[in-house]
């Protein structure tokens, strides 16, 4: 299919990410898609590099994430593989073969152990990747990387998506610049292909392993868990976050650490940013929508009955049709298995309240409600007024575009 | 909006109902539906008539549906009282007013109990329904109904289905005949609407209300919870199945009684179709999709496995154009978070076997897939072979049509 003309979501421009010390990167054509673009990502990161990660619950996970699950346990980075085009999914004992060749490339290139190497694949799934189809091409790129490959990288992880996606954030650790940078790609269409979410973080910080894995734990469920475009879970869906520990600030102890606390701040903020990213870019979409629920049980259940929302596809076709159909909500919310009380729920768009306590607000005036719902920026807003959970999520609605897009014959 | 045309899924033919004895009904005009088609249904039940039912799990529920629930508990019925036009959902107090209003006016037509008359409601949302809206009206449909009512009962409770929906079967119990003869809607799209779906069944058997309860509650899980249209779950779902006892049957035992076996067996033979039609008429459809699960953990983890598949944006996408993308199939079994093993996944559409093992069959010719893929009724199945649980669910594909009805502006 033609490439895709650039989400009207887009951000107007795009960083340029900084050094990270203990950082080199870079992206190369190695001939996996099609089209001939960059399709091979390599990361090198300095010893002592530390990493944590969450990869996807998919029970037909890939055998790059099944590789990845089992590295992660070591809590050590030397390298970052990642290829477009094949993800290497569904490809039985070979992928395996696939992923082991990778490492050891890596292993004989960086001279490290087989568990500090990462790897991740996106694109075309069933498809057999030759063993060394990757291996064969690490030493160049190895002799190519540098502290500055930042756009490169992020450019070789696309497959569909329609814009590279970058964020970068600064915080102080016990007085201390730290910097972290992400690169991420949402969902993209390939023959017969699936929906993958890939994103990469890194940052000088030194943080234990262990620290590190729950401040991403804790930041992929406020960012990366908090997003849905269609509902659907990639087999590959894989964030990893590396920390070089290059920056010389004073060492830190457990999450726990006030001086973590403008840290985590930061790698929420990026990781928000980053899943954001793949929401504007989110096949079809026209509208970027934020759902916020309060008044739930819990956080947890804030999020259900956002998500409940988010991926309806009658309230996701009611806002492509700029319609304010707030019925809809209210039977999301009904259906998202969480506590709720019909004769106490609260829902506003663009801020005017149009249901309080189970009944449509008297002298409900939809004209604002209608303007609203033409702009590209929609908000929902929901209140089960039945205890203090609350929780953010962010989709996209549900258009033509989509259908275009996934329902047009692989060619 | 304009009337929708028929959809291409319907039946060549609708068959006309035959008489139940013990059951008289009919449809009517009251002037909730805007085009003024029928909108008041009315079945009267013979004394002694048992009845079961199932009801919405949203936790948003109607009036109605709460109302339904209590009554169920008495497992007696004289009267069904069904309106379109109006959901009475979401009405807070008033909501309840209208329904004890109705109540009131079928106990005195009928001289029964409360609790022996059911209520159902379809259509608008959070739009109060005055108080004797339809109790006023009553008195003149309860004299207008006629054991012959079938046709003008299965147009009263429509909403925006393109066709009415009603089947009829025989069984025999102990060698003696009996009738089984049920009506539905399904999903309509009406100003702040919602999908809601709704049965009624009725049989002359003599079926005591704890056995008839069993029965339903097993074949409503092999057909009306074995659809799924678009995921979504409406506030006003009810399925209810009154039996008159006017047959001259042996007595019957338990729901293991073995007299209670073709009836059982016609019952959900009853279910799926009505249940297929609602899916035939689901809203946008082109195809007519059946999803066959085998080797699952269990029977529920293949109906899971089963509405996995059939809820994914991406297979419907898929399928409407008309696209053998198997990949999504993989990533679905992978999402349904029941026990799968990647490397033991076979796939087959259209009867022909594409991966086995966990991988591509050698020499898969797509060639007879595309074909199938072409035609109107899709057979996907998957086996896990990983257990004995087997399960069938039927959908439709996702088209522009889907967007088209959902997305328009209220009007």
């Amino acid at each position: 299919m033609p490439a895709l003309p650039v989400s009207p979501l887009a951000p107007a421009s795009q960083p340029v990410l900084p050094r990270i010390a203990g950082v080199r990167l870079g992206g190369v054509a190695i001939g996996l898609k099609k089209n001939g673009g960059r399709d091979l990502m390599l990361a090198e990161l300095a010893p002592g590099t530390t990493i944590a990660g969450a990869l996807t619950r998919s029970l037909c996970s890939s055998a790059p994430v099944d590789w990845c699950r089992d590295a992660l346990k070591g809590g050590k980075a030397r390298a970052i593989v990642v290829n477009s085009g094949n993800s290497n999914a569904f490809t039985g004992k070979a992928g395996d073969l696939t992923v082991s060749a990778t490492v050891k490339a890596a292993v004989s290139i960086f001279g490290c152990k087989p568990s500090e190497v990462f790897i991740a694949s996106t694109g075309v799934i069933g498809q057999p990747l030759p063993a060394d189809a990757i291996a064969k091409a690490l030493p160049d790129i190895a002799s190519d990387i540098k502290p500055t490959g930042w756009k490169d990288a992020a450019e070789a992880i696309r497959t569909t998506d329609t814009f590279a996606k970058a964020v970068t954030r600064t915080a102080t650790i016990a007085g201390t610049k730290v910097t972290i940078n992400g690169i991420a790609k949402g969902s993209g269409m390939i023959a017969p292909d699936m929906a993958t979410m890939l994103a990469f973080l890194f940052t000088d910080a030194a943080i234990p392993a262990d620290v590190l894995q729950t401040i991403v734990t804790r930041a992929v469920k406020r960012s990366f868990n908090s997003i849905t475009v269609d509902s659907d879970t990639s087999t590959s869906d894989t964030v990893l976050f590396a920390a070089t520990g290059q920056a010389q600030h004073k060492a830190v102890g457990d999450v726990g650490d006030k001086h973590l606390k403008d840290f985590r701040k930061a790698v929420e903020s990026a990781m928000v940013e980053l899943a954001q990213l793949i929401v504007r870019d989110g096949e079809g979409a026209s509208k970027f929508v934020t759902v916020k629920v309060k008044g739930a049980a819990s956080d947890g259940a804030a999020r259900r009955v956002g998500l409940a929302i988010a991926n309806s596809p009658l309230v996701k076709t009611a806002i492509s049709g700029e319609d304010a159909n707030w019925g809809r909500i209210v039977m999301a919310v009904g259906k998202a298995g969480e506590k709720a009380d019909r004769d106490r729920l609260g829902i506003s768009i663009g801020g005017v309240p149009i249901t309080q306590g189970g009944q449509i607000v008297k002298g409900y005036d939809e004209t604002p409600v209608a303007r609203h719902m033409t702009g590209k920026e929609i908000d929902v807003e929901v209140d089960l007024d039945i205890g203090k959970g609350k929780a953010t999520v962010w989709t996209c609605d549900l258009t033509h575009g989509y259908i275009d897009i996934n329902g047009s014959y692989r060619s």
